[in-house]
């Protein structure tokens, strides 16, 4: 894979947390990540799918929980989360109005992989979220078929680009062209060392609100800038985030509201007219599907020991994305429509961030 | 239309307030029903589409809710309906492994007449909900496609039948043949007469805990049937309710958790493995897409008159859920499996239920 | 203690399930309940007192939730209960103007037992609901003292009067006396057999919409009475569920929401001027308020086996209700206003309910 | 009133709108605060009332909401808040072993204002606010009594101190001194010119998260200390927004939730120990206790227009912290335990803020 540089290589340390071996979401051990990047002209936008774990998702499902940061979006899959506390399926994020496309592929995805659904064994609850990139993309073409989701459901690796790929193709992030980004904590407990990782789809926030490290580059960049490119924010942000940390989906719960800390610090006010939702799983404990005749035994943190990970999603929040912005590419889209790089113009206007 | 024999028809009233003119969820002005059924041996499944209102559904948004009684569902939209208050589509109802498909026609449908949407204007928020009918119904082979939708969408109209149609072609109620159902209620309050009416997809229960009106018709029928009938209850019900009474959408979500005591009087459990899902919406106040620089200024009732439409909701919600069994007809399907009609049981027993 | 008629006395037997040993909530294991009772003309109020375990409350805290059917309602602690998933205090119930008061008491007992709060350790979160006994009781005089709720606290036993007695005093119940009530049910699982217990203040419903077991008995007693009782509704209910079963706070919630199946059956409307509220909690796992450097491990039903709980809920709410309205005694109270005994009016009008 | 200097003074002006008069929560017009304080050894704790409005708060209720940033917290009245969208007393903020005093001082200036309570109509809903000073203060001691609570709220007006008073007197932040802190925003709209006010009490936070304006000033006063003062983070933080923007309850709970965005710009990681609790109203609808058979129209902003607001309420609250924080005095409790002042460090070591 072609190298990326983010925002570490930049000098910006996030937090006070190590990362995980490749400061990626994959560093929780059987997560992968799958992009399809449809870019060409009016076309912008693409499909990113997480795989929560390698094992049978349907019949050994993962504790998980979402939480709503604002909820101008479309997400779907949330109502039997939060009900049964476990996620059976891929998670699969694509353009707004795909996202029926998307549950389609998901469906036929278990489908195939689960006989017994629909014939020994009830329904199945594919879990698919969506941001808007309708200012770069010609969302009303629909570009996203079943084929392009399944495509990136089995590209799914533990290695992945950031920046101008997969969902976040034709994304924006504080007037600057957006995209996919992640990053990894290591939270080191007196039972164990553990791993909590966020992958995230920006689209949100407006120029002059862009903080990195609480420095105020946003505005620095603006005012070197010849033309405006603040609009209105209609802005939105999928954030993912998995962890091998044991916990029940109440604790889980507990760490994606946390994720916000991350999200402000970079500048975010949470405008009116976004999706901004955050899906989470842990790895930690399989919940089989079928009944055995005896009690389950989950194990979970103790709530004393919560603070670790409320600090770590804070942290691995914002670096994911700032790397979302550091990596992605200047783009021209839909009628013209473009979006310079962040990078770009720091080296343009010789800013220093780190 | 042919005329069907409902619950009214065999001497069963539920509760004091009068019904509307036709005891339809259609009573309540604007809001138009379609179905498209499909039954053919192993196809056992439908659609339904229920249209708010008759203008403009996305520049004339109406105050909606939802409420969740048992979350194992997989209905769409609903984070946004929580967080804006508003809907904004037509609902759609369907089977599970088809509510991708339904989304897909509802944003072709939406985007169709609504050509700002993508262009100057942001996303649209398709509202899909479901119920399994795999028991009756090939579900794996995924029968509904967008044209079906389409369809239901355009022929949606104030009258319609209930039982096995729809949504309702291949779902089962309380071991017997359940179906879609409805019933209206007039509230009288000092400053106007306003209407409720509810429509329900049935596909929960099981046959001994079947009441009504109190008495335990259910236990009856199942003494004098020759084989047991009763599956574990894996069921659910969409309950969809439409009022022009002026509400804000969190006087509008206490009556949909209200619905909820009709439910129950009808013997529900409530059981696990069943989504139970409320959307409701109010057709008295429409909010504009776009702001008009003036506040907007909504009516709504006094806390205290809440009571009426909190008795009228239960009384509704019985009726429909009896309407949708009483006029469902037998049904072989999938693999030979079939569900007698209450109605015929009745008849064969001699059993009096007013 | 003298023996009460209570509903399966009058040949009433509510649902499938057996109850436990003495159809109180105090089947299971641990827990008790205490009253004080003030009922003297003005003064028609009290206190009732839950333990959940008689081991160490606040160092080993229980699996806990509460669920809002209307929230009209003044309950304390319900916050803290929902984040951290546990309950450390007893519960205190009395009459809405004497929360604060019970709150004090409450905290007052935590800290003379648990003499680290507020040195080593934080602070303590007492939980206190309530219903409104206006009618009966003079509730502006605030008779209720810091020292009847330590005496309710520390009267708690296995055994105890339902009716006109603790918290229930002043309370109505369908426009007749209401009161306290309690039942239980056992459920039994491949892998144990348990108990599920309810406890009940029933302030709530008007005469005409009552039903025992679905039989129209408000509206029939309500032919036979000479004038009219039947007040607006603005009635309230305070369930407690305890149960063995091993839960997770999300299993032990939607348990809790399924006793409006229960209380619906009853005949309830759930009014807009009424606090109903639930609170819940498992013995089955004490969690330790010190971390131990070792995970937690949480036993748990599988989901699957919720049916049998959500059904045992139902049946022991809806004969707690009956109960509490059954024994319930003739009272007058504040300016000659009187509510009538079920029990009286039954045999005054040979009414039979079974 | 003595002059104190604030974050302003100090040449920190947090976001882009302008505060209104005196940038505070009572330049929300009606709005005023009283303190009650009470410092002296191991006595180190206090009062806040929050008055809404100067009418009649029982009979004349505001639009009000609530949100939980963390539910380690003990705060009273929230339930019927959500239910019913409206506050009907002040608000009382004190320290958490002294909720019940200060619920029963609520309860007994709502009777005595309101003699119909408890006679011709219901309950009173207290509304009560904490968080715990236990480092300083001697909790235990529950110096509190009802006439502290009533004299503040006796107070009240539309001046107040910040820092080490009422209700912030014994309380931490950032490992130094917090207390109470206030701030307001001018929101220009079309139809109008609003204010949005905030009050904190300020009780989270370790010193080397603290940020002001992006400037990493608690790492730098860390460096420079003698000795480490920072301990576990338990702290939490009451927040209490009031405008005069017309909103819905869902509206305004919008609001409230994105003062977190805020918070987590002066570095809080949000930690589990805490209760952060959001309580906020709109004095621009007075909603009658009683019906007039008319229905009530309600003054909303269309949805567009709350992006100022979520802006607004950002930087109040951001601002109101760190004034607390800057106007803290160096305080020596009980046990001799001290929290130094963040002014008098700054002067110390000659760190400049600004």
């Amino acid at each position: 894979m072609r190298k990326q540089e983010r925002i570490r290589d930049h000098g910006v340390n996030i937090g006070e947390f190590s990362p995980g071996l490749n400061n990626l979401i994959t560093d929780v051990k059987g997560v992968t990540i799958g992009h399809v990047t449809l870019s060409n002209e009016d076309m912008q936008t693409g499909v990113s799918a997480i795989i929560p774990h390698q094992g049978d998702l349907f019949n050994e499902k993962l504790i998980a929980s979402t939480y709503v940061i604002n909820g101008f979006g479309k997400t779907m899959g949330t109502i039997q989360v939060e009900e049964m506390g476990t996620l059976e399926t891929p998670i699969v994020l694509t353009n707004t109005l795909s996202i029926g496309t998307a549950a389609e592929a998901v469906i036929e995805y278990m489908l195939e992989r689960t006989p017994e659904i629909g014939r020994t064994t009830g329904s199945v609850n594919p879990v698919v979220g969506e941001c808007n990139d309708m200012y770069l993309n010609d969302i009303r073409e629909r570009f996203i078929n079943k084929d392009h989701v399944l495509t990136a459901l089995n590209r799914a690796s533990t290695l992945f680009h950031e920046g101008t790929e997969g969902a976040g193709t034709g994304m924006l992030c504080y007037s600057l062209k957006g995209g996919v980004g992640s990053s990894s904590r290591i939270i080191k407990l007196a039972h164990g060392t553990y791993t909590l990782g966020v992958y995230v789809v920006t689209n949100f926030g407006i120029l002059r609100d862009l903080k990195i490290d609480g420095k105020p580059i946003g505005r620095q960049v603006k005012e070197r800038l010849q033309k405006n490119i603040e609009d209105k924010d209609k802005g939105s942000i999928m954030i993912i985030v998995a962890t091998d940390l044991p916990l029940s989906e109440r604790q889980l719960n507990r760490i994606l509201k946390r994720s916000v800390t991350g999200l402000s610090r970079t500048g975010s006010v949470i405008t009116n007219g976004s999706g901004e939702i955050v899906i989470g799983f842990s790895t930690a404990t399989k919940i089989p599907h079928n009944p055995t005749n005896q009690l389950l035994t989950i194990p979970t943190l103790h709530e004393d020991e919560m603070d670790h990970a409320f600090r770590a999603v804070g942290e691995a929040t914002e670096e994911a994305v700032l790397n979302s912005l550091i990596t992605a590419q200047h783009v021209i889209g839909r009628d013209g429509h473009e979006r310079p790089s962040l990078a770009d113009l720091l080296l343009e206007y010789s800013l220093n961030i780190g």
